[in-house]
């Protein structure tokens, strides 16, 4: 399945499936890419699957999410398959790009950036919105009508993002500890100087409370789970996403876990939910 | 439960539990050593619960198997605590000591070495078979005659060196991937000239294979998951484990997997099994 235009890093026969890691050429990053994919049995034995994207947070890569969740063993019990896409170009070779955890390499928002020298390369609005999807639905058997996203913090809130602004192509979505108004962050604030050029408004078309505000609306429910004890719970406002929901009459099952922080260690411990959550209907 | 003797460096809810990371001074190593442990709730609440000790391979740490093995969620489950030590002691500041994968840095063997320089801080057999374990079960509500112990390639050596050398402590065993005759590879070849001064035949206090020959015996079944396409499989020989075992009146479970590789997309695909191998008898 995998060819001229996608090149198989490494395979890993995992409950059942197979891990891979591949990378090609991103017409819209302009750079080469990386993408991990849990493929289930039946997908490798020619059958068509739908499939969960799974989008991490800041400084993680492909990897982050598929070693660090759990969910493989779940995706292959539903016989969906994974796609865990890098969470940001890499070796855009821009000034400063790599001195800060939270803009540049490794902080690519979901975002398109509009402002130079970003604009040339950070693009993965558009990369894992519509490019990525493309490239992985013409190299394996998935059912193009039947795709989940999820993802976590930075990740989460890009899983929102994207299933909030095409709900008929995201069928489903969940997110761990989503940054929910990014707008009203110093992260978003940064990040907006420098990929939008300091166009704060732009947020509009990303920032999920503003989207539910902008009537943007999806006709699953969203599933969120935040723990009370992590650290950046004063960016990831919660609450914000729960009153924008609810003022939009967006369906949204809003989880508050006591004791329970950022860490992937707290996205194991609810990930077969999420996958449940998905596969209900992805698998209907 | 944390305290003078033992300093807790993170704390994460996980699954019911807790995943800590700890450090304490080693009295064998010499040094400060980190260990990670899982909690179940049950311990959480004053319970005592029997244990697991996992250990990892060449190049891993006390982060790696908790991380990468997705054995927290099982453990939880059968409400068992995991121990992963590290593997080999960090900082001796030994010449050498982190120029090569399979010696020094990350590469303890569970072995005591015996002669200088190493003998000073590479005492990961006393370190791992006796003063972790009564720290831990000083520190925690642990069950002191309820311990298993498991490993992964280097670690799955450990697991059975110790078990098949100290039956009474470690109730049940298993291993992936294990390294079944180091004293028949290069690598332990190379670990004795540096350890051991040469000395090959001190092999034989740890050598699974030579044990089994000697008549070091196990009054539990050894279940051992191998994969075919492991890249190290020359090296690992399951069949000498396989013909020592048989030969020794050893009950062994080797189970052989077409297509899986070394990597813990493999461990993971399999520590159900092994998870619910060892609490049939801790738990029982």
């Amino acid at each position: 399945m995998v060819g001229d235009t996608v090149q198989l890093l490494e395979r890993h026969a995992c409950c059942g499936g197979e891990v891979s890691f591949l990378s090609h050429a991103s017409r819209e990053l302009g750079l080469d890419a990386k993408v991990g994919v849990f493929l289930p049995r039946q997908a490798l034995e020619g059958a068509s699957v739908p499939t969960i994207y799974v989008l991490a947070g800041l400084t993680c890569t492909q990897e982050t999410f598929l070693i660090k969740a759990n969910a493989v063993r779940y995706a292959a019990k539903h016989g969906i398959a994974l796609i865990a896409p890098d969470t940001s170009p890499r070796g855009a070779n821009i000034a400063g790009e790599d001195d800060s955890y939270d803009i540049g390499t490794g902080a690519g928002y979901y975002v398109d950036a509009t402002a130079q020298p970003w604009s040339e390369h950070y693009r993965m609005a558009s990369y894992v919105g519509k490019e990525l999807p493309a490239l992985m639905e013409e190299t394996f058997p998935f059912i193009p009508e039947r795709c989940g996203i999820m993802g976590h913090s930075m990740g989460g809130m890009g899983a929102l993002s994207f299933a909030l602004s095409a709900p008929d192509k995201w069928k489903t979505v969940s997110a761990f500890a989503p940054l929910s108004s990014p707008s009203r962050t110093d992260w978003g604030e940064k990040a907006a100087n420098l990929y939008f050029g300091g166009n704060q408004s732009l947020w509009q078309q990303y920032d999920p409370c503003l989207l539910l505000k902008a009537g943007k609306h999806h006709p699953g429910t969203l599933l969120v789970d935040q723990g009370l004890s992590d650290n950046f719970l004063e960016k990831l406002q919660p609450n914000l996403l729960q009153e924008a929901a609810r003022s939009a009459g967006q369906a949204l099952t809003l989880r508050q876990h006591e004791g329970f922080d950022h860490s992937y260690w707290f996205v194991q411990s609810f990930i077969e939910d999420h996958i449940n959550h998905h596969a209900a209907e992805l698998r209907a």
